[in-house]
């Protein structure tokens, strides 16, 4: 199955000239979203690789995160909007292409020394990347993997994650595509 | 394993008088997330029920609809708040205790006659989740199942889901809890 044709294109969203490529086309794809998993699984488990948590940011990346943590027997950890998470918390600020923004996870999310996968929908800029692995970072884990659905290419995101063990499943070059957190 | 002790409550969120029960303490613990979703899972597997499509509301409500719809090989579908889907949409606002809003389905999410397990990690006032058995029946999705991780039974929310097939695994009776929608 050729995953890249299940991402749907969206021109002019969220805003004008923005060419949106839209992952639920593929999770709402029962064959498709079962081989995602198992695809990007497949990349750590080969490589014999443990995780004791998995990291998401809200909210598309909880979708596959959740997943993930659950085929890996880590616990998962989300990654929430400022005033969300109801405990001790820290948070860390990033741009994206259009503003600032913030992730705050609890204190007690991750231990000192646990193994962390951060997984993701998307990344294009890797703004909300670079704060989840400051975030984990502040908090004493190990990021020993990242794992992302769809990966932009052009925008050269994944520079900024030089040092990490990053595996996209499916890679776009298309010029018009803009990062959208929603 | 008792699951309710990974249940963590938080005094007065998200407003004062209000006693917050926070599934990401059980999320977090390893073999505590893996047992809820096995268990969720069991209920309907030992009817033999076959879903296409779980439907889950943002953003909790996606830790566990996501891996259900992977265990169930499944479609996963998330039900957004207003203006984060990208393509055609269909809206149904719904009460909470503070105020009201909406979600919005993708219109091509479900097709006519498909079977549709909706699955909240909590079930309070259940407007949440009649607003999602809407969106579910209006594109002519059947609603096979219903599962909860946490029910507060006090709030008889379940009453007017009468009819359906639902299943809450930890059922909390304390007359301070309210639905917070996050």
């Amino acid at each position: 199955m050729d995953l890249r044709k299940k991402i749907r294109t969206i021109p002019n969203f969220p805003k004008e000239g923005i060419l949106f490529y839209d992952v639920m086309s593929l999770f709402q794809d029962a064959p498709a979203f079962r081989q995602a998993v198992d695809d990007l699984v497949e990349y750590f488990m080969k490589k014999d690789m443990h995780f004791d948590k998995v990291v998401s940011t809200e909210a598309r990346g909880f979708i596959l995160g959740s997943v993930l943590a659950y085929e890996f027997h880590a616990g998962f950890v989300p990654l929430r909007k400022p005033g969300k998470l109801p405990y001790k918390k820290i948070k860390q600020e990033f741009k994206t292409e259009y503003s600032t923004d913030a992730f705050e996870i609890h204190e007690d999310a991750i231990e000192k020394g646990e193994s962390v996968l951060i997984v993701d929908d998307l990344c294009a800029t890797a703004g909300t990347a670079c704060a989840a692995i400051n975030l984990v970072e502040m908090l004493g884990g190990k990021v020993n993997g990242m794992a992302f659905l769809v990966e932009l290419t052009f925008l050269k995101g994944i520079e900024k994650l030089k040092g990490y063990d990053t595996f996209s499943l499916l890679k776009f070059d298309n010029e018009n595509v803009k990062e959208e957190k929603t």
